[in-house]
């Protein structure tokens, strides 16, 4: 792929990206019109307004980008029930976000308060109703999720396929979600445990559900194609998970929107934390394990594990697993130029690399 | 409507839950092999044997059983996506229930631990990841609730209409639990709001819905009944709504499966707590107070608010509301008489009667 190819599809990528964002803008400008009784009271319009307002703040849109790009794989021309499949993804995922931060207490989430402490501003001497009213938050952007899907015009096996895909990408990241608190609570961290956890949690839910959509929506049969998708989505999700793992300890908290050490404060076993106990002994060795799931590590001890990472090498061993799975995902995404256009098929070989550069 | 025919309704009613109950038990037997993951680690499995315990569990199957008579008000024939339908309706409420109880905090729930709280038994050390399995728990309910009816076998306009249906139940639920948390904190409960709470959190979701999808079931078209639908599933809905709050004070626990007093240990401003505010004054005012919000009163102070209850008439006055509008229901469902059959006409004329009755 040469520089001009990949600039066009970085081009196209911020096209997507805008185009979506105005639509999902209107999309909540439209939205208590829409809902009987969304109008009552104070609490209602409240917990819609810090939906929209945690969903428009709203990062890169790669899920919405990949789908795009997912249906220039087959046409260029208009796809039907695109918007709405994209709509969808991202409910979904300000859905998965919000109840995220409720069950990791979580301050902060894309360089604002999470909706979760929004709430507990607006009600201090209520903790209790506060937490139940984010809950209703992110239920609701569940289940709307699944309704712009529903009330799209489009013929109804296409409907009833799109529908199916994100009814899956529910359940398979209720699962996800379920895996990783066990890894967590177990402190059982073995690779197939953490492969599987990113699986559900990521490979299928960003990567394989875009890709699903966009060739649906564009009118293709997805049967044949099914295993080569995966052997996309599995390594591009691991890549991408290893980097964001990578970022948690080396990354900029300005870019990244969350505090430096949040998953080792949180106890979170990520692949970054996994390297860190198995590439320590000694003094180095306690310092992480007295760090992991202690939230009043200060951010001085942050800075130190962050000294005996880079002197045990755990960047550079992270950083080239990031790489190793990046460049598998994109063999397998030549593969397509067989029977896919190639514009597309250029931004699906350049996406792993360009995340596994944003580790460094 | 003489006794046999209530008996015979009665009759039906059993009989529609009996076989409800077997096709839960079948459906969850066969939920696990259904999920991708669903044998993965042992926190999954438990998730869903912790769902399917408290959705077996399961109370009277009232939507059920409604939707089903309200199939036969048009035929005495197949309905067919009755069955997806009623596994929809009963798998949201299971949602509903796990969530309001992480909500308020509650150990029980139909006469045994709620999903909450055997989350909470079963990690003892880790309180927040017991809410973070119980929330998953019921946020896949929630989403197995769509997902059933989406897979049903049945021509795509009727499926459409069936989850135009549910889905308009998810998001009334979350205002109507919204709505909830509202009048709690904000110690506002005049008769509007209670009125409102009460059609988004009982009318819609326990009694329009189900008669909506029976009837969508049997062919009917919906347009020209909504209106008398909505006649009959209001003043029902408030009449059960306000048996229940009676119930929280004059019921017997283990009927109810709660502790006695709930609702005013919980600081819930119901129909029965509106009454004995406005009935009392003096000390017996102050002791109601206090009790108000505070998990902590004692069941003696919960015996001595009964007697001021019962001192001051409350129960009186709300029997005899609770009467009144389960008689404006039935007088509603009397005019169906005209276009429907008489069998299930008659039972929607005698629910709100027996309802009521519950009450004494």
């Amino acid at each position: 792929m040469n520089s001009s190819s990949a600039a066009n599809a970085l081009d196209r990528a911020a096209g997507h990206q805008q185009r979506f964002d105005a639509s999902f803008e209107k999309y909540f400008a439209e939205l208590a019109g829409d809902l009987n009784g969304a109008r009552l009271g104070r609490f209602t319009p409240r917990c819609l307004e810090l939906l929209a307002e945690l969903s428009l703040r709203g990062g890169k849109r790669i899920r919405v980008v990949l789908m795009y790009e997912a249906a220039r794989l087959v046409t260029e021309g208009e796809a039907p029930g695109l918007l709405e499949a994209a709509l969808s993804l991202e409910l979904l995922h300000s859905h998965a976000l919000i109840l995220d931060d409720i069950m990791d207490d979580s301050p902060m989430r894309r360089g604002g308060p999470s909706t979760y402490y929004a709430c507990r501003a607006d009600l201090p001497e209520n903790p209790q109703s506060a937490m139940g009213l984010a809950m209703m938050a992110g239920d609701l952007a569940g289940f709307l999720a699944l309704r712009v899907l529903h009330r799209a015009d489009l013929p109804a096996d296409r409907k009833q396929a799109l529908l199916d895909v994100q009814l899956g990408v529910t359940t398979d990241t209720v699962i996800g979600q379920i895996l990783d608190l066990e890894r967590d609570v177990t402190s059982s961290a073995d690779e197939e445990l953490l492969e599987t956890v990113c699986e559900y949690k990521t490979s299928r839910y960003s990567i394989l559900a875009p890709l699903r959509l966009g060739l649906l929506a564009a009118g293709e049969e997805l049967a044949e194609h099914e295993e080569s998708l995966r052997r996309y989505a599995v390594p591009a999700g691991i890549s991408g998970q290893m980097r964001d793992d990578y970022l948690d300890l080396f990354g900029d908290p300005d870019v990244t929107g969350k505090p430096i050490g949040a998953d080792l404060r949180a106890g979170r076993l990520s692949y970054l934390v996994r390297d860190l106990l198995a590439a320590t002994d000694g003094d180095d060795h306690s310092i992480v394990k007295a760090a992991l799931g202690s939230p009043e590590c200060t951010p001085r001890t942050i800075d130190r594990i962050r000294d005996i990472a880079y002197r045990c090498d755990v960047h550079r061993r992270l950083q080239s697993a990031i790489d190793r799975h990046a460049e598998a995902a994109s063999a397998e995404a030549s593969s397509w130029r067989r029977h896919w256009r190639g514009e597309a098929v250029s931004f699906f070989e350049q996406l792993p690399s360009w995340n596994a550069k944003r580790a460094r």
